[in-house]
């Protein structure tokens, strides 16, 4: 029988509470080289020491792409699955699909000198997401088993920034 | 005759303004057990009921996920579009199709015991969110008239935990 | 040669860190009027002024609509792109699909007086987001150069309102 949403009682946790005189925000940046499209790169461990380095305690950290082409996700990193991900990715937008973006004959805005055809990387970010908000709880990323934060490239290989934006409470 | 952008002209309203000398950060989880896939459980009134108890009057909510294939949405909670939101999620990525990630003679990382065919599950969550970021105004959670809050399981039914991490201020 | 995850070494950069003694939160509405679907509105300019006008230097901004038929994307500001990626969302989820929560005769919650058939709508939501948070570094959006926020209304044209909510400390 189908249950009604009711029925479904949770258990309810008090994890932390925590008042502060002092709030901290800090934001740090990382840099990374991509190689390929799309490409899942593992960020897990520079955006935690990078919670851990800041002190706070309780609070949150927002990881951001500072890109329209690249995406932040939080998956699993298991490298079939990552392959599963890929052509889910190219079957919504395939790179060499049709695209108004890419008719350069017809563009009157945002043309760069090296401006190459990646209107499958927009329309694939469409449905992924700028950025990923993650709890911090005494002093660690709230990350699950397998969870795992990625930089997803979806375009020509290059340089690309991600924020990392923390704000909480030391104590 | 196509609007140009600059044409858009919003109406801003002020809604609150609050500077506090104590910043709260208060998380707490909810664990449920889900019973299918996909199912959506609106957890809308536990949510609210820790905004509520957290004594937070601006500030915001951040609804996270701890999981790889149990998401958190915002939608409509209407019987019948919970069903067409299920047959979507399985046009994006079938449970029956075909996935790296479930070629268990091939896998070489994060098998469990009980592992389970779960590639879908985790396609699927590719396109949906860890979580959701929600305003705090005036000790109320900010959702619009048809919002509620859901846990979206896409995989085997089983306990999942929600954490629910806010901060704001208090008067 | 696929490179392995952990040859992929960032670089870190200090961006800022901040001790306020004082947290501002500041949540203003935009209220725009829409005029077809899907429409793209660029709204970081006003976005972009609440922020100044918060005198809120380090800390983030979430972007909010308060509805389950419009959507918050960031994404480039490019007419033909955003002709693509109007497609995009059809092809997931056609206006004139076949959707349960369209069944009126069926329906037995949720019916207003002008109820429209609206299923695509809300489908094509559950693979945007309701918001994007994004950190404020110095007084300003963190942006990227192409980055643009985007409220995106999918439904019939109607008034919507975008909560800009900010969160940090002023010196």
């Amino acid at each position: 029988m189908e249950r009604t949403l009711t029925e479904v009682k949770p258990r309810r946790e008090g994890v932390a509470s925590q008042v502060g005189n002092e709030t901290v925000v800090r934001c740090e940046a990382l840099v990374y080289e991509t190689s390929k499209a799309p490409e899942f790169i593992d960020i897990t461990d520079e955006v935690d020491r990078i919670v851990q380095d800041s002190g706070v305690r309780f609070g949150q950290v927002t990881v951001y792409s500072a890109h329209t082409t690249a995406a932040i996700r939080i998956n699993e990193n298991e490298p079939l699955l990552l392959q599963d991900m890929a052509r889910i990715l190219h079957e919504i937008a395939p790179q060499h699909g049709e695209y108004e973006h890419n008719d350069f004959s017809r563009r009157t805005v945002n043309i760069e000198e090296e401006e190459c055809a990646n209107g499958h990387a927009h329309c694939q970010h469409l449905f992924l997401s700028t950025s990923e908000t993650i709890p911090i709880v005494d002093g660690q990323l709230a990350t699950g088993q397998w969870q795992r934060i990625f930089l997803v490239e979806l375009d020509m290989p290059r340089q690309r920034k991600v924020l990392v934006n923390i704000i909480g409470v030391t104590a």
